[in-house]
């Protein structure tokens, strides 16, 4: 499994089958899985197996790919139709993948054999996009900076330095000392299983927090500031990210720190005007519920971590407002959060 | 164990022994505990036996009054004071304990015996400050209303009907529907574990969210107010309490939620009067790094949550400014956070 850190890659195609890193598994296990079928793909998305908005795009590009090589001719334009629907249906709230599936679906109308090397061209697109955004984003951060994570944003969810995690990766590149507070991120836990485990292989000096704790420390100002990444953006500059977001904006802001969303442009969203207008995904309770780790002698145990009885409520993404940010590090430079930045931005 | 649920008790004294429900085996075990030492006492403290502001009070008085009971004369001062030691260091933050352990070493310095009446009348006090507390909370809540609660303040925690949740058990009470949202408070999981059980017991419709929840439902107007108990009151109002409740304070003013402070008389400090003064309790970071379930066979299983090699830091506490407090639910009326208001009602 060493190339895979080597690479810093968590999803591949070969031949007609996607590749990906086992997210759900890690920190406790590094396994890969073979999804031989666009529906398996969209299996392996829905069961949290891709997690991350660029490991997502990748996933949903690829997929569709293998919804026209299984076709084998346009002329099943029926069957490729509905998986385009399938693929678009696994994650609502993404931008990432409306973005992928829709170059690749109108390059596999040319040949069905262009739809692979046109998911393969957007994997390698967000590569550089990942390079771009670390070395605009590294500017930001100075010598001794403490830097407040949310989710995971870096390689795993993204691709090669990952979105918000790219900056923090460039600064320390660059010589720079750099510490990362990082969110537990419940329910998921993404920041205590994927960011604190990432962090571990490239020796990134951090340190876990409860979710809850995030508040006293922007307060006594021991952190300089906050980095996330974003599902999908509307021309308002309103971002659809990871629950606690929002949280996480409007506290920063009370304290002055700068709240920072880093992005690549196919984050924006032209059809989505208005942060209010999007009809918010619900999660599985049981991921509230039920967690997992592993017991005293190693072994993988769920468990369930909650009074029996209880129900319980699992909003997966919230909208912050773009009255709380400071600015979107994307692969072109750093964008300030208003409608006409952006519009300007997207060539609008 | 039914006794314990008609009482509503989770700490009392038989004889010199204190006896404690356990609260960190509940909600997957209800079991008591004998302390038979005033260190005994302590260490179920320590060891998260007994936990909310009411219970560790009560417990405080009850283990000052056993070290005067071993201690068997008033002419062993040096132990008794070494005792009184021991027990106000095991929770720092909580005034209730100073204020249990004075009252009761000063009745103990009169009779070792009359320092478990004493203990016994704080005891009773803080079951009638709960009942106040209920009637004059009730007036603040609507029929229909939706309630955040954060971390654990029912009976388990306090007595009777505990201190947040005493507003709600009222109201219930005359009739009214109220739902309570109960933050899931990593990362001892007060809400989810403890609150969720009693509310459970007690029938009271509500849900668990994840903590990262709670700024999208203020923001979306799903919750009418927010309240929340106090381990420790400023002068100036500002407030010593569980982590996390800092945050929920900022985002249910942003929202103009209203947020309220339950707490008696005694939470209030009158040598604290700003702050910032006052220095902040750390636990240990396993309760970050582990946390404890049932497995698919219901057995009780403590598993690690995050990635090998992190560590975690886990402030126990966070202080929120009277600003963003709307009012402090007392035993004697509602009282707003001013430090004008406060010396009034505490009569200075």
């Amino acid at each position: 499994m060493e190339f895979l850190l080597e690479k810093r890659q968590s999803i591949w195609m070969k031949g007609n089958s996607v590749f990906v890193v086992q997210q759900n598994l890690l920190p406790f296990e590094l396994k890969t899985h073979e999804c031989k079928t666009y529906w398996d793909t969209c299996m392996a998305i829905t069961d949290r197996m891709i997690m991350g908005t660029g490991a997502v795009t990748v996933a949903a590009g690829f997929a569709m790919a293998q919804a026209f090589v299984a076709a084998q001719s346009r002329e099943k334009a029926v069957l490729i139709r509905e998986a385009r629907q399938d693929i678009e249906n696994v994650g609502p709230a993404t931008m990432g993948i409306n973005y992928a599936v829709d170059r690749v679906y109108k390059a596999g109308l040319n040949h069905p054999e262009d739809s692979k090397k046109e998911a393969q061209k957007i994997m390698d697109e967000l590569i550089a996009c990942s390079e771009s955004i670390g070395t605009y984003g590294n500017k930001l951060l100075r010598n001794n900076h403490k830097i407040l994570i949310h989710g995971h944003t870096g390689w795993l969810s993204f691709m090669d330095k990952g979105t918000a995690l790219a900056p923090i990766y460039k600064a320390i590149e660059k010589g720079k000392n750099i510490f990362v507070y990082v969110d537990e991120t419940r329910p998921l836990g993404q920041g205590g299983y994927l960011t604190a485990w990432e962090l571990n292989q490239e020796g990134v000096p951090h340190v876990i927090i409860p979710d809850n704790a995030a508040a006293t420390l922007l307060s006594r100002g021991q952190i300089n500031s906050v980095i996330v990444g974003a599902d999908r953006i509307s021309l308002k500059g309103d971002v659809v990210s990871k629950i606690g977001t929002l949280g996480r904006a409007i506290l920063a802001r009370e304290f002055g720190i700068p709240f920072y969303v880093a992005a690549p442009r196919i984050a924006f969203d032209v059809d989505f005007p208005f942060g209010k207008s999007l009809k918010m995904e619900e999660s599985p309770q049981e991921e509230v519920l039920f967690q997992t780790g592993t017991d005293i002698n190693g072994n993988v145990v769920r468990v369930q971590v909650c009074a029996s009885g209880s129900k319980a409520l699992n909003p997966a993404y919230d909208i912050t407002p773009s009255q709380y940010i400071r600015g979107f590090i994307t692969e072109e430079g750093i964008i300030p959060p208003t409608q006409a930045t952006i519009k300007k931005f997207l060539g609008l």
